[in-house]
């Protein structure tokens, strides 16, 4: 292990290039201009497993984009077989005006490295990369490894759970390590014991069959922005509560006992990282709890009519907005796609057509606190960060990890070293390379302490 | 008269290809790329109005675009002197993908030229500098003439009161007429007895200081898109009932008395024009009067967050709405703007920073309806048409009525020959060119007529 560990130290310079040079790549996998991007990026991590050694090494393709695996398993029967997961697609960069630097361009400003994706979750698969690198450089590896690595976990993993039915004996493990994760703050380790699930709609309304004069035609036709602002409105309160029927039906209340054991972030810290003016949600839960252990509902996005400069006197023909929910154990995305059809059904108006689609869906998943593994990650952080881990809720969601609990029975240890004040999904992404450095010294450890 | 009009009919042809010149200048007045443009089309009417021998023709900066103007006093101080408004400005072509020709390549399908602004209303304008050269190069022009012809019409007039005010002297008439019209059916001719004022506003919210990670922040933070929903739900009800409190205290209910004397479009060509699955509004008016002497508010644009193909788990930082209403007598945009204030200062939460912006303010007007001009022009309209003009209300806002009355002191004659369903303001907007030839007829009749 101190071998492995010298190599990383030696390699620090070397890895944060490979992160670099990684994360240039612009694999946004919902757009589909960069369809060629995604391509690059899982030949990327092919030709890392290749010379790595790794065996079986192939990408596998979907509908859509690619799956990336490779397999090492010359630590014998009686190391453990370990599912690494992770993927290689990163969200959009918009809006790009609000980056302070390139967002394909990383740059380093002080401990920090910017760009799209390189904490969610580019630099936390290095991390990893690297570690195996330092162990294969050195002593080899002390466990069995399955790398499974998707290009479409941005876009709610459409087609993973059919790949990991599709391949179930191959990718059989004794747990999978989940590399898209986060800790609590840099100075404190933390492991993820919940993860909320997700159903994301888009909504289209239609009402006049084009754009009409508002002076000719206001007052005679129906507005489809303002049938869909009081479609929005009729689903959730002014106090947060959401009230489209039926949504809290299937939620378990968070227990006391759990919520003692968790560490619930204080609404200062959410306050200072929103920079909003007050939080808001419903009044009997902290927002470490809102945001974590409490489903919701919110708009991702609303288009109608002109909304370029100045005036345009349009009574707009279509309206259009993507809504999503975030669910907690034990709610269904397939039940809430249920009642958003029943209340769409009820509550849309003659004068509009409508269509719902699910744009993504995902079950909410726990994670086991007492394994094994989550006892060989707390020993290597106590070795490293000189702290225990503590137990979070996170508020995100991975399709991912439901999949694997359904079709392999295997349980999920989120272990990655991301920050939650690395604006994911928003401009200016970061990631804390001390955290980075540590990390792969985090893998190594891990790695011998759970093989015993 | 009947040499002027022998004229304008040999010379049918030049005047359209006036037409097709004047109408391919994209002078969009609200898109800051089109600056020049709207000089070009401007000088364009400049060198008219100077070829046809008018006097003290001049194009007059305002902070925006200019203001072209040009007399022609020779009738004689017995002869009426009018004040002929129009604008040259055009709507945004926007959404281009619904153009079945390009927008500013005017094309002629059947008896309709297509093309951004054709009928509204370069069309009614070269009409009438049709007529006046027709009547110029016969027998002379039988009334004085004092053009004011606007480049901001399409975002609401803003600097054309203080034009007037400045140069209230010069403008001095009997009455305007402005050219800036329609008639009801191609076969019905009809004269504009009120027009509706405008209140346009844009609401920009802010929530966090960016957009956020709708997993991790989704329920500790306020959605903008959301309050920005509920706000506008607030604002009309599902009736079609407007809910912004005191929002009809100034409203004067038509009386039976003018509905009588009304034309009223039924509910069957509304539904036609609009291509809506069903009409919608206040349901103790049908829509002909809903759309007409009724107020009414419209959210004219929407836009937050994520709108693009696909998903993204974004928590929007900010939400953006144009909203207008058309106001009928005796509303006031100044006390609208009030009630929109405090319905803002009232009902958006702590959470939430706001700006409102208006756009657009314009006075309702109401035009007499046996005035001698009105005369004049039921004359014409008989002597071409076969048929007496009815009267009606239009829903749109011409806010030069309202200067002229308010500082001239002078009333307007709406006459102009565009057609309900020409799709003003909409994509594949057209002028029904038989109209356009009869219109030319109808101002040269109309001019004889006025002046006794």
């Amino acid at each position: 292990m101190k071998k492995a560990i010298e190599y990383a130290n030696q390699h620090q310079e070397r890895f944060l290039e490979d992160l670099i040079e990684f994360v240039r790549i612009p694999s946004i996998s919902t757009l589909p201009e960069h369809k060629e991007d995604m391509q690059r990026a899982a030949q990327w991590i092919a030709d890392k497993l290749e010379t790595l050694g790794f065996e079986q090494t192939a990408i596998t393709p979907t509908q859509r984009h690619p799956i990336v695996s490779g397999q090492w398993l010359k630590a014998g029967k009686d190391a453990p077989t370990i599912l690494v997961y992770g993927h290689y697609d990163v969200q959009p960069a918009d809006p790009l005006e609000l980056w302070e630097s390139e967002p394909f361009e990383p740059t380093r400003r002080g401990d920090n490295l910017y760009a799209r994706g390189v904490s969610d979750m580019k630099g936390q698969l290095v991390a990893h990369l690297s570690a195996v690198e330092s162990m294969l450089k050195t002593n080899g590896l002390p466990v069995n490894l399955k790398y499974m690595l998707e290009g479409q976990e941005e876009v709610g993993s459409p087609h993973l759970d059919e790949y990991i039915e599709e391949n179930k004996e191959n990718l059989a493990c004794d747990f999978c390590l989940n590399v898209d994760a986060a800790i609590l703050a840099p100075d404190q380790p933390s492991i993820t014991s919940g993860l909320r699930g997700l159903s994301y709609f888009q909504i289209d309304l239609t009402g006049a069959s084009g754009d009409m004069h508002s002076g000719t035609f206001g007052g005679a036709v129906d507005n489809p922005a303002i049938v869909l602002a009081r479609l929005i409105t009729g689903m959730k309160d002014s106090q947060g509560r959401i009230t489209l029927p039926g949504f809290y039906d299937n939620v378990k209340e968070i227990t006391q006992e759990e919520l003692d054991k968790l560490q619930i972030i204080p609404d200062e810290w959410w306050l200072e990282q929103s920079g909003a003016k007050a939080l808001f949600g419903e009044p009997d839960y902290p927002a470490g709890v809102r945001a974590t252990a409490r489903p919701t509902l919110d708009v991702n996005g609303f288009l109608s009519g002109f909304t370029g400069e100045g005036s345009k006197t349009v009574l707009p023909a279509k309206a259009m907005a993507k809504i999503s929910m975030r669910l907690v154990p034990d709610q269904k995305p397939e039940r809430i796609r249920q009642l958003m059809e029943d209340y769409l059904k009820a509550n849309v108006p003659e004068s509009m057509s409508w269509e719902l689609n699910e744009h993504a869906s995902s079950t909410p998943a726990m994670v086991e606190v007492d394994s094994p593994a989550v006892q060989a990650a707390n020993q290597a952080f106590e070795e490293i960060w000189g702290k225990s881990i503590v137990f979070v809720r996170q508020g995100g969601t991975i399709p991912a990890v439901g999949h694997i609990q359904d079709i392999l029975g295997a349980d999920s240890l989120l272990l990655g070293f991301g920050l939650p004040d690395d604006n994911l999904h928003a401009p200016n992404e970061k990631q804390y390379l001390p955290n980075f450095f540590r990390g792969i010294e985090t893998y190594i450890r891990f790695s011998y302490h759970i093989s015993g």
